[in-house]
């Protein structure tokens, strides 16, 4: 056996525990009565920024709180403190993903009961968040209008595993010339018939249909 | 032993495997005399726009060829097609980065001899690319204005495994209020002494210094 054929195997068998480990989240999730979303995009897609807003507007109607996982630092933790939630930082150190093992442990001492949304925003990575199930009801890719609009052609894996997809940064369309008739032909392309939202967290544009979106799931 | 245990002994064996398989290519580039350069960033950073402007600039004095990693689609090797170069696609399917042995398999019958450059472009992925060595003799970071200046804090290990840092798309700093001195203090602070162009391959502003930069290795 090679080392790759091996590598697959070990990795099927952790993804395999992981699956166990989402599914076990999903049934406390429900069974507490929270809505769990999480966000994936590439670094700088603009997560920490749309979840700081959604969180200032949610709160004044539920109760929210957030995970949220990097490599390194606690920027993002303390960025999203201000809105006055209930925020823990995952630091994965090397780990390009949130497991759902990781969420788990985050989780400790949190009731659950007394939440009604619960935010994962996970590493900044377009890739291999994909196959890792982290128990969530809901799951957003966000993709910038500056990142282009081939990005769902290129990253299929992660618009097939995602709910809803976000196109952010909507303030800079014009200035990169974005086409978003494009862009939304290559999400359908890539899943048909998936949600499509363009937002701007700077300008506000897009947020009451989000805000719509998460309501509606409650 | 865990399959989590067991996971990491496997990944170590295989980055074993490519470091052998890279230090192979790093010789057989030094004896061809070909100057191997490797671009990494996130997705839509603009890798692939400052190679297609790279390549029809060094055209004119050198003989280039590039190739070029994706998960899926050949849109990145026709794009920079248009440049007259020979270029060829990596297509990595659900793998996040590009290894060694797809170099040397890609490569094929390519005449190393007959060229004075070779670009790699990677994967769009600020995490994964960085254990892998390709036998470059020079690796480029790649991050654009738009996402943010903490990606360096946040992304370290890429940093420090890469050679010189690109910020990209400095036409748009103005209208994402970029902090040109906040993220050149954290690369600083992640990789001391590593240098730094600020580029646009919109307005062609850094372009001299980028290819005076490549021209200074041949």
């Amino acid at each position: 056996m090679t080392a790759t054929t091996r590598l697959v195997e070990v990795r099927t068998k952790i993804l395999k525990q992981n699956d166990v480990t989402a599914r076990a989240l999903r049934e406390r999730f429900e069974a507490a009565g929270v809505c769990v979303v999480s966000l994936v995009s590439s670094p700088g897609a603009g997560k920490t920024t749309l979840l700081q807003k959604t969180l200032q507007r949610l709160r004044e109607r539920y109760r929210v709180a957030a995970l949220v996982g990097d490599l390194a630092t606690e920027n993002d933790a303390q960025r999203l403190a201000q809105a006055n939630v209930p925020v823990r930082q995952i630091t994965t150190g090397t780990v390009c993903h949130l497991e759902a093992e990781m969420v788990e442990q985050a989780l400790d001492d949190w009731r659950l009961d007394e939440l009604d949304f619960l935010f994962l925003e996970n590493v900044g990575n377009l890739v291999c968040p994909a196959t890792y199930d982290l128990g969530e009801a809901l799951r957003l890719v966000l993709f910038s209008v500056t990142e282009g609009e081939d990005k769902p052609l290129k990253y299929p894996t992660i618009f097939n595993t995602a709910d809803v997809a976000l196109i952010t940064k909507m303030d800079l369309a014009a200035a990169v010339e974005f086409d978003l008739a494009a862009a939304r032909r290559n999400i359908q392309a890539v899943r048909p018939g998936m949600e499509v939202l363009e937002l701007s967290s700077k300008t506000g544009e897009g947020m009451k249909r989000w805000l719509d979106l998460l309501a509606s799931r409650q």
